[in-house]
């Protein structure tokens, strides 16, 4: 008898989610609306209308929002335009895999630090500070951090942009799952706090869908010429159908409601994936509650062998991911993402089951 | 009287060619078809169905073709992966300005090879390789040049290929411009006489319409891997949707239909502009003849004084580009690049009536 793969490796959005009829209406009007333009070469910077709507939900001006092909397109650019080999860049650890390998691959000299329940510790940053690090930029996931689930606190917040002021370095603030909040109370953003020394991230493939690759980044008016001078260098334009699409479909209020059903739909993925760590792991495993977002970070203790942890859970039809490739300095031989998002409650239940019977086996 | 400005710069499609309701139309039938697929995160190689087209076309393996935002944008990552600074790349002079571009941000040290009216000579890119040259590639535009029109004959196209089989250099093959032929026959593609050597960029910017921003490369099985992971590492993924699209305007028979179109009211055009050159600058100029594509290639005799040219043609209403930034290595003050695709027989009329009267007044 054979049974399903569980999938708890990647945290990309369930396709039960897509607004496949709507993507289509919005074309149509776009087409209809804008057709000329859109079908054109255009400008790097982006769809006007799209950028205004994203300049006013971030409180700045369309000039300074660039559109891209999905953030990480635009952090590689930034990168490129950045760093030079061997400039130092703050991250967190843990933080996202993919930021890691586009920092090294600019040549950037990683430097992690510890992400403690609310964050990182802005005073062992200040430490480094002090003894000499010089880092171009900070790269920040405040809000339901990949891949751990935290929110940096208020305090932590401040502390960090003070710093960024003081010692003169960027911020990239990648803040794709901020408007997934479903309990508490959202807090300042690092581009709120210091908007001359922040660059914020983030994209539509988790609030509509992957596929349209529309992502954009808030950009202070020093970078922001360079950056799109840099992004039309390298491809020309992103799709202005599809940031018009994505503006469509805003326009009608549909991301507002798909955003209500999102956080309906995730929170109760969230509720059964605690429930089910509680009922399974509490006396051998710490893990994030998180507020929102896509995932749960989890700390196996004692630490288990890794490669027969990941080679049990292949045998028993699990997929994880390999958590040391979410630290740029070395560790998370014990460290598990759990993403909740994309899997129904009986896959979860059944994948926290597996991963049960797996660390169980380990001993 | 305010009269419009005559933009004899960008080698644009015009807009009345794009296909706006057909465009519409496979938007439905792809996210019926594929919807879920088409949404989600994917493999950076690209949506299958359009890869086995392409590769159908181009006699080889699906698994050869990789899609993205646009060529440039791939050569842009071809240039990365392959360049380290200083390494050396042959190119034709005059070249695409946005090729010099990418490679001199890669770090390429750029030698450029006068064209002759059927291409570069052979021989002296020999005699460079003789030298010591050892160029990590060529970047070629062997169909309708840009920005000079010209086509490389038969015997250089394989002189050329043989020189990067002995010398042990890839080639990059540039052909937007391929399947827009409105006169004579077509010769081999550099990739059909040497695939293990020959990387082929095209893209339906010129075919369909630039908005969707689809452009794919036939990669040798050697470069493959590697090219895709450096894709995936910058944006995970071009958007499949755009990618469903245009695959669907293909199998519709839509693309031949709408080539056939295209060739008709392009070649007018190109018929136009040629009477027109005839007509006001046969003593004064020598200019290609090409037989498809987006572009002719004027050199102006004598030498005017770029600069007054320039400004004396913004004056007269009379947008071109400065002739400089085609070549790599110095040259082009009389070189003038005319697209004749994107403006109108009028305006194509008035365009060169305005250009013969600003050449004039040089003196």
């Amino acid at each position: 008898m054979q049974r399903a793969n569980i999938k708890l490796t990647r945290g990309v959005p369930p396709v039960e989610s897509f607004p496949n009829d709507q993507i289509v209406q919005c074309t149509k009007t776009v087409m209809t609306e804008y057709g000329t333009e859109i079908q054109q070469y255009n400008a790097s910077i982006g769809f006007k209308p799209l950028r205004q709507w994203i300049a006013g939900e971030s409180n700045t001006q369309p000039e300074q929002i660039l559109i891209g092909q999905g953030s990480l397109q635009l952090l590689d650019l930034s990168a490129q335009l950045l760093i030079q080999p061997g400039d130092q860049v703050f991250v967190e650890a843990p933080t996202y895999d993919r930021t890691i390998t586009t920092l090294r691959r600019a040549g950037a000299d990683i430097l992690g630090f510890a992400l403690e329940k609310d964050g990182p510790d802005p005073d062992e940053m200040e430490r480094a500070l002090k003894a000499g690090s010089r880092p171009k930029f900070a790269y920040l996931i405040p809000d339901f951090q990949n891949p751990s689930g935290t929110v940096m606190s208020a305090e932590k917040r401040e502390a960090v942009v003070a710093l960024a002021e003081k010692y003169n370095f960027w911020i990239f603030e990648d803040s794709p799952y901020r408007s997934l909040r479903y309990s508490g109370s959202e807090l300042p953003s690092l581009y709120s706090l210091l908007p001359e020394r922040v660059c914020q991230m983030s994209s539509f493939s988790k609030t509509i869908c992957p596929g349209l690759r529309v992502g954009y980044m808030v950009v202070p008016l020093e970078l922001v010429k360079a950056l799109a001078k840099m992004a039309e260098d390298t491809y020309i334009n992103s799709s202005y159908i599809n940031q018009a699409i994505v503006f469509d479909y805003i326009r009608r209020g549909w991301l507002e409601n798909h955003l209500a059903e999102l956080k309906q739909l995730y929170s109760q993925r969230l509720d059964t994936m605690l429930a089910c760590l509680d009922r399974h792991f509490s006396n051998r495993a710490t893990w994030t509650r998180p507020e929102g977002g896509f995932f749960i970070g989890m700390q196996l203790n004692p630490q288990p062998s890794l490669h027969l942890l990941l080679e049990n859970a292949a045998r028993a039809d699990l997929q994880l991911t390999d958590g040391r490739g979410f630290f740029a300095n070395g560790g998370g031989e014990n460290f598990v993402r759990l993403p909740f998002c994309g899997l129904t409650p009986e896959e979860i239940r059944q994948g926290i089951d597996r991963l049960d019977q797996v660390v169980s086996g380990l001993g």
